[in-house]
């Protein structure tokens, strides 16, 4: 469905980006697992716009409010209702969009699909729907912590535009990722990013970049060997953030360029596991965790939303221009790191629930 | 599910490399489709092993044989059940995997998640299983031609190891395509890939690469806002297939290195209907098609069977040496053009469907 | 999913009787269908407590928000979120609940499921979780009189107890039903089952009884041929609502006591049309809608709250006696009227865009 | 979908009565378990047509091959496809219905759903598409064996159109069961319900029935809480099946008529246990099981095709005559028996491994 994600643990968000608010059910979390709204609140926080000066300084304080699901500080293995108000909408700065397409945006195909659309800003489209995907996010981190304890999900911007950062995902930490407003642990390369940002805002332009993210302590087995393989699970929650254009996992398009004998992960014995001497793989072989470093990258595309005039067309077929007024990010890809984060944290958890149904342990 | 694609025009894939077949149910199939077991054969011949002399000489003829839902040339509406069945399985050849596990193969992930497997071969992660993938594409592309007529699907060879074609997607045809044994319409560089895979097999060795796409003439609307979005079911289904480890649409990751006044697609009227005048955004915006070309590309990495002597461990622990010497490919990727423009139909048809669904129109 | 129905028109429900609310979330909703606040209230206040003598005096007001999904009185076709706060709420009241299990009440195997339960009320169990599905079943009657105009779904008080009403389904009117507070429209039976059900409170005891559901004006051809045939998935929703314990469509379960020749009903051409002479199927033939009236009969037990003293166990596995304090409905069969409707209409809605979307038309 | 059923025990059937054959493809099977083509085979020959003096003349093996899944006698965790040759198709017999519809069949429905029909047969609304549901049920029986070990599925017939049976469901036996060939374990009612059948066929007619199933050993808390309450997913399963008109669970419409006093099942501990002192909940409550027998039963309309000539019409729209001369059951329901408990067991498993997924025990 349009508005769903997950088997066993399954998630339905809903909500515009101007209309009453944005929320997230959660359907299929188990019982007994501690949950209160700080859990929630934490992730949130990451991903609120206003919160540093290379954000958007629309001001929304994004306070979740759990409504269902939870009695006492624990889950009740019920739908977790969880809703955030939108308070800060200035539908008048859309005004314009009422009649013109904004180039790269969803305006248009909204319009060519349902045949109407809320022009008082992005409706589903908008960054406002990953609300209830970092909130299910949290939720499903709490769900890991119980079932795969030590598994750990860190990601952090790793290119900007042209800029890259040498990261190594073995050992990164997430208050390295924390200790900076652009979330790149390498210290020096963020501040050039994050100046980087700056001029680029200036000139009514907008940023590009990268996001990498690991995921260390991961049992072996969990993803299926065909269609729901964790690689194309990981693949399709992050291709359904907005903004994104591309996925790689492990070697990823580099591997393409190796030889088998380059590019194979012999595998060796280590403390008396099973482990892989390199890990090209990325912590997937046939689709199923081999319980070494899961990492992956992904793409997101500059913000389309600049405020240099462009050429456009409005919806009675007239060609136009357009200029943005409304709010918005230079650079989106460093809010974007809690949300890349919450969706690993989904689809492992959903992954290890259904690994728990089949064969009865994780 | 773990063998499962689709919503609405759903495919439940079956068998093992060396069991007695393979097959595919395709549940949700509209009624009164033209359909000859000849539609099938045509895209499973392309697949087929032993069609060159650069894939694997394992001989399968693939004869696919329609068990249900189709009665006097026409579908009914009803399950379309196809079965091939394996003719020249070997397992004697597979013998040592009983003990030992391939590096970068599926074994060791099999053994952790279910506890058992079936060592007489690749199991589920054979290519093998994409059979069924190939004959239910071939299915979904019948469908397609009466839903949205006109629209075209071309996979090609991009690249293999580190050469690279010069491919233009918006003309590429599936003539030029089939004309050369590696499937890549760069006649010249067509010939150099093949000589490169021939010499790398000498070597004992393998070579990965890279798949384009163009799908021209999808109507505007196709795909949903949120979660299923065009390009995310697309990349999911690409990562579901064997070997790969990457997927990227439009811009992809260069268009990670762009501004957003250089990649924005300025909207154009032409002939009247509302068109892009670049396209960046490789024919989807916000998760839906805006009636331009769509492309993408995929990322294999080389065969994991490579016949030179690799490290590796057994299943009781114990660290060994395993050469291949079951039949295989050195690059599985000519191969893989078929299976690519299957999984495309198969998004595309299944979306349709939705569309037309939800909205009543496509 | 636990608290999801639906394949194309799929509804979530969320909330527990004494939390902050229930709700519900649909995905699927076809676009440009008017939609007001006021549509759903109507059946809102059908279904609401305190709405006449004989039903609990807990008072609610349970006034419906819609928070997304609309835009100008039109739907969107994205998600629509309908939330009703709980207002009259009285968790002390159902302290003793806290050890003591209600005899055949959910909270032993709600226990015994999940190992936690929302003790201050029925929890998921509640019949305000019925809230969710008579809202959503709102916007299935708004989108059906779209799809298929002339469609007409009314459900009525058959029996009481051992009260049986003589009732005309191919007659019968909303009005009549809403005519007296017991929604019967056999008006002579309907004063006597009200008395009924008013001396039964007096003796601390309830009512069960049974809900018929006409369906006039349905397309043929609505429902799958297998398992999801339009009786199937009729039945699976009226199981799904609390107190049920049986369901039978057109001759029922006296039609087993018929020989094939009494039973069959058969073809006649009407008005150019095909239709039967008689109608015992019940308007489905094979899991199909063959343009007749549907209709069937639902089975609702005693309500298990009453206030003499019970037999029951604590949740340390002691031996008491537990009398009902909480505010309830003597027979909640009235009330359970306009919910049978909004789930007859869901599956109905479901149908409906499932066969547009294999079939192309309705 | 269509011809799809269960959550993660999920089954896919396809076939159609005069096509090549019938079968089931079943995803998300648990590995490790012992199964073998007998298992399957057992209880396909008590559903076979042609076992004796009151069943269909057709004679069909149904010898059922697994295909896949399966490796030395375990299951793999992968897809088990199991299929069924026809062997005695006779299309010549039903040359009649390619212009005419039989009367209370699914000819005309599926004709007005899908605009084509396979008319050399009954297609997919034949009893040869519940080949696969028995033989996917028979894996079932095995897994939950497993799972839930002394849990032992039993249906009988009940009632054979006015003709019935006492029988305590408490401590009926499969034996008993198969001691005669109407499947009725009270002796002496079974051989009149023989004698009638014989005698309706004699007079080109046929009768309805009633089937009771009752399961022991079922752990408590199997089932969700709202729309896939245990009964549901049982009402739907059962009404699924061809010729079904209704179902009911525990005191079903007959409880309808007692006050809740009477009705109430109290609690008391036996044997350390929580108990019911009476079982009119029919061991399910709020959609759970609570661990006492659950027992319901299924109403079966007579085999509509019978040799009386009838009144119908043609696909042209005339007013016609049709007497059956195709092989026919006079009465489906005792080889219905083992389909419902097929049925039973693809409910019970499919919610056993979901509990296990979602709250880690059974």
């Amino acid at each position: 469905m349009s508005s769903q994600l997950g088997q066993l643990f399954r998630i339905s968000t809903w909500g515009e980006s101007h209309g009453g608010g944005v929320g997230v059910v959660i359907d299929g979390c188990p019982p007994l697992i501690d949950l209160a709204e700080a859990d929630i609140q934490r992730d949130l926080d990451r991903r609120r716009p206003g919160q540093s000066e290379i954000t958007t300084p629309r001001h929304e304080a994004d306070a979740a409010r759990i409504l269902s699901g939870v009695f006492e500080g624990k889950t009740l293995g019920t739908p977790i209702a969880i809703s955030v108000m939108n308070q800060d909408a200035r539908p008048e700065a859309y005004r314009e969009m009422e009649t013109a397409f904004r180039p790269s945006h969803a305006d248009y195909t909204t319009q060519a699909k349902f045949g109407i659309r809320n022009w008082q800003g992005g409706g589903r489209a908008s960054a406002r729907e990953t609300i209830g995907r970092v909130a299910a996010g949290a939720v499903a981190k709490r769900v890991l912590a119980s079932l795969a304890p030590g598994l750990e999900i860190v990601a952090y911007v790793k290119a900007i535009h042209t800029l890259e950062a040498a990261v190594d995902p073995a050992t990164v930490t997430a208050e390295q990722v924390e200790s900076n407003i652009v979330r790149c642990p390498d210290a020096e390369v963020a501040e050039r990013m994050i100046e980087h940002i700056k001029r680029l805002r200036t000139e009514g332009d907008s940023a590009g970049g990268v996001i990498e993210c690991v995921v260390r302590g991961v049992p072996p087995g969990l993803g299926e060997p065909v269609f729901d393989k964790l690689e194309a699970d990981l693949a399709k929650a992050m291709l359904s953030l907005p903004a994104t254009k591309g996925f790689e996992i492990g070697s990823g398009f580099a591997g393409a360029r190796l030889t088998g004998a380059q590019h194979n992960d012999p595998f060796v014995i280590r403390e008396g596991r099973v482990r892989t001497a390199t890990n090209h793989s990325g912590g997937v072989q046939g689709g199923m965790s081999n319980g070494e470093d899961i990492f992956f990258r992904v793409a997101f595309k500059p913000t389309p939303t600049i405020t240099r005039p462009q050429a456009t067309v409005t919806v009675t077929g007239e060609e136009t221009q357009l200029a943005a007024r409304g709010r918005h990010d230079p650079c989106v890809v460093p809010r974007a790191v809690p949300i890349v984060e919450a969706m690993a944290a989904l689809v492992l958890c959903d992954h290890a629930l259904r690994q728990r149904g089949q064969c009865g342990r994780i």
